[in-house]
């Protein structure tokens, strides 16, 4: 079987109302399989930043390199490689805690350096960033409860030092 | 003028691979101005959760929310409103920062409890979560410095409680 990496792309892309539109609608019309694209505004209005993690074969991947550098929106393509990059998604997680359980599942937020960010009657929010991995990992760890509820923002991320290299052009 | 603030729209989707591109190629057809979207896969893996935060007078907003009701992919649409709700969103940011200035940043992102996860020679990347509001008042306080690059994950949010209405059917 052949090696199915996560492979993240990071992109500056045109801010413009149909970028996100045109973006993922390649994705899913030539069947490529996106784990998380998350887009936001950089420091210069005119760019947008969008992360796109796909999970696919070499090959695959690199038709969608092939595919990102025909997209008119698209000024930059780099890929974010786990050595010279620091890649990080947000979690919010809501899990049923009456009183009694507070103080366990406080203890377990801690270790993560989980933040709560709202209690109430029998339940609690718990917001955390980290790599795929620990977030996974805290899920994991707080399977005895029930969870209500969980919103990941997908991953995103920015290459080490100042080495802002443009891959494109 | 009319007013226009920001709706955070909580959708539970169906996790499948062209939901993404449906869902944002219906906004940039209709021509809706997204502010964020964000997608994370949930507790059960037949559904995802997206949040999608859009600038708009009140009938838009209606408009919108009608459109999102005749999505197939659709299966929950609820409003995040700023009472009863926590909405945050990842930033990470890259500076320039040499040896001597690095006291003085690692000040202000302690006020703002935000995280260094990258120190080089000459350039820092620091992690914060927060609201958009501050988000915008973090980026401010660094105006002094040049900022190579910004990553965010646009918002994302869970309502409080244990409240966890469906509003669709």
């Amino acid at each position: 079987m052949e090696n199915m990496d996560r492979t993240v792309f990071s992109l500056l892309v045109d801010n413009t109302s149909g970028v996100l539109g045109r973006i993922a609608g390649m994705f899913s019309r030539r069947g490529y399989n996106i784990d998380s694209l998350t887009v936001g505004v950089t420091a210069d209005p005119r760019y947008s930043r969008m992360t796109v993690v796909a999970m696919a074969s070499d090959d695959i991947i690199e038709q969608i390199e092939n595919q990102l550098r025909k997209q008119e929106d698209v000024r930059e393509i780099k890929k974010l490689g786990p050595g010279d990059s620091v890649c990080r998604e947000l979690l919010m997680i809501k899990i049923r805690a009456r009183a009694q359980d507070r103080q366990d599942v406080v203890s377990t937020a801690d270790i993560f350096r989980a933040k709560i960010v709202d209690v109430a009657d029998d339940s609690l929010i718990i917001e955390l960033t980290g790599n795929q991995a620990k977030l996974e990992a805290f899920i994991s760890l707080l399977a005895d409860y029930e969870i209500l509820e969980i919103a990941r923002t997908g991953l995103t991320g920015l290459t080490r030092g100042s080495d802002n290299v443009t891959y494109l052009e």
